[in-house]
């Protein structure tokens, strides 16, 4: 019978076939232990030479690695292994056999495993990164499915940007000039008044010549958009949302969690409702920390970010940042006009922020005084000033990046790891 | 107590606060009936005279379409409307008035819509779409999860394409040349060799100056790759695929598919297995049927497919196509080397190829002898053949066009209603 390493919890004490890949191994005169891979999961194959052909016996023995091969035997418990089976091999077939396989167990360089990333994601640890990546995505539908959002797609192609062009990847878009957008909002706001609650998955876009362990030139953004729904409102669901996600994962991918040795009783308290700190005060506790490098009117860096999650055992909502540091659609404070109706989410443990969000500016008028002040112009954002005047509502978004989410959950220090084919700075390849 | 129209029914005989949308209205001296919109749905308020102050009667004579309000009223069951539900209005307090929104109830012509697609998403109709499209990625997230899949996104920024760079967008990625990818195929190839089952949902792009109906310069694809999946199993998926989202669509979509006053009998029917032609077959059938403008070797165009499509009243695998117009990677049928082990899936009614998919080839000298005869060559194809190299297995593969799949379930005409902010050969607004 044939059977995936995922499922052969439902073959116990039965003889099933699974097509897999030879991980490692290990042998004796008398036995030779297999580390199987099929994609779906690691398990061991067990070859007794006395309980198979001399043929099967010496095959197993001379297995190279990444070697694929359909796999016969006897799936046994065994509580040792992560998974809690083990396989009693009977028959080995070798598909095909792989020479030279670059990746073996020694350590390599970072450059040389990006090299090879094509191959690199067979790597236990970085098959369970895939693996919650995959968990986060599916529990991120799930969640805002249940809460009636409709999902829509905004486009990567745009005649023009929310924040000036500096910073974006150029195309000709036959006789015209396109970007690659760096966030789908205005147009999500746009749905929102059609749909009502709206959320996007895709990539985004980032041409910064930047190098840091938290950047990707390409990355993926999920930006929900809700209207008539507040600054507060929103905040309530985008704490929601996080909690489902973290025990979404907790429960749906224990195996990985512990390949990647991530301390779980870290994401376990991370229920809503989340910590807040107003920016005022975010200031005055670095402040009283000994940072003398940040004031009133700057924004926070990596070490700023740091130093206040440390403060919490969840992730902490900084609010009501000043006008001026944050983008050109968000409502001020109607109690405080030089602050906005907005929140940065911080991760715990250093990992920086995941999400930012805000209520939207609504009113006409105050949206073109923004555009004057931004010095934001050309016919792309006609459109965009429209839905202040057909029926503008109240409505408030925020946008969660991906990858650094997946960092945050598996623990991973680089950015890089936690997405397929990363696009840095120096690398557009494989 | 504040609801959605969505929510309505958990209200019945209760009293609810909605905000909305004015999407039409008509009164007479006594009563005024309000068709609200917000964004879950469409409901209609009815406004009696005699139930309400003057001055809320007066408001709602002269409320202007797109004006945004709250709506309080009791909810209570109206057969007639599609919903079950209409809100006998006690209460209405305007958000903001809209004054003269440009799409009137009356024809507008094709581009004056989609110059203002970030309102005509608002209609009737445009909405419907947009849900069902929703519930089409709702439906392929929930079959290809149960299935094991692992979501897996490939890069969109390549250095170098799959099948040649003429009808590819270029951008400088900093010092070197990128492309917007056409399919994230190659890359899907290598991830299913690290977890086993895996899918992409994302968008691609085609700088192609054609102006069909069927075609976008951005589309949305679904492009599932299996390890250790043969032609004939990735069929069965694929019939299932199709099946689910199809079946998902009539339960969790009734009232869309009412608007879009699709005849869903012919939805109905939509269940797996597929009936299956082969190229062969479908060559001998067009001359039959009188075409004289193709003969073996030649691809199908809208109107052969559209014949062959005609006999069947499910979608139709066509089968075994010859190599030449094929992809390079596609593996020959073993028993004919001139075919290969392949298939489109052509939906019913006129609505054209959904999907393409093939088994792979998995023999690196046979892929070595394709890169030679296709002349394609560069550095970005080295890791590709790495994947026959070590541990090559039988594995297969498939791409479904979403916006195709969008038009044919919502029975739309032309593609461009099918995806929220369409991109075409001039159309990069809004
Ligand atoms: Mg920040
Ligand atoms: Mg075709």
């Amino acid at each position: 019978m044939k059977a995936t390493i995922a499922t052969v919890k439902n073959h116990l004490e039965e003889t099933v076939t699974i097509g897999a890949w030879l991980h490692n191994k290990r042998s004796s005169g008398k036995i030779a232990f297999l580390q199987l891979r099929d994609g779906t999961g690691f398990i061991q194959g067990v070859v007794v030479k006395s309980a198979v052909s001399e043929e099967v016996f010496e095959m197993a023995k001379s297995l190279t690695q990444e070697t694929s091969l359909y796999v016969t035997g006897k799936v046994v418990e065994d509580n040792r292994s992560p998974l809690g089976y083990e396989l009693q091999v009977s028959d080995l077939e070798v598909i095909h056999e792989a020479e030279d396989y670059p990746i073996t167990p020694k350590e390599h360089g970072t450059e040389f495993l990006m090299d090879h990333r094509h191959l690199w994601l067979r790597s236990k640890r970085q098959h369970a990164i895939m693996k919650v990546r995959n968990e986060i995505i599916r529990s991120t539908y799930e969640f805002f499915n249940q809460e009636g959002f409709v999902k829509v797609d905004p486009p990567i192609l745009t005649g023009a940007s929310a924040e000036g062009t500096t910073e974006l990847f150029h195309t000709k878009y036959f006789d015209e000039d396109a970007y690659l957008s760096q966030s789908g909002q205005l147009y999500m706001e746009a749905a929102a008044m059609a749909l009502g609650r709206v959320f996007s998955f895709g990539p985004t876009f980032r041409a910064e010549k930047s190098k840091t362990r938290r950047h990707l030139i390409e990355f993926w953004m999920i930006e929900p958009e809700m209207a008539f729904i507040d600054h507060e409102e929103s905040l309530k669901i985008q704490e929601n949302y996080v909690s489902h996600v973290v025990q979404s994962v907790l429960e749906n991918c224990k195996i990985e969690l512990q390949t990647l040795e991530r301390d779980t009783s870290k994401l376990e308290n991370i229920k809503a409702p989340f910590p807040r700190i107003t920016y005022d005060d975010a200031i005055q506790f670095l402040k009283d920390k000994g940072f003398d490098d940040i004031d009133w009117g700057d924004d926070f860096g990596a070490p700023h970010e740091t130093a206040i999650a440390e403060a919490y055992d969840k992730p902490v909502f900084i609010t009501h940042f000043p006008i001026e540091i944050k983008a050109f659609y968000m409502k001020p404070d109607p109690n405080n006009s030089k602050v906005a109706l907005c929140a940065d989410l911080i991760a715990p443990e250093g990992y920086g922020e995941i999400i930012g969000g805000s209520e939207r500016i609504d009113d006409l008028e105050l949206m073109k005084q923004r555009y004057d002040e931004h010095q934001l112009n050309g016919p792309a954002y006609e459109w965009y000033l429209q839905l202040r005047k057909y029926g503008s509502v109240p409505h408030s978004g925020f946008g969660l990046g991906l990858e650094r989410t997946v960092a945050w959950i598996t623990g991973t220090e680089h950015i890089r790891e936690t997405i397929p084919f990363p696009r840095l700075l120096n690398r557009l390849y494989p």
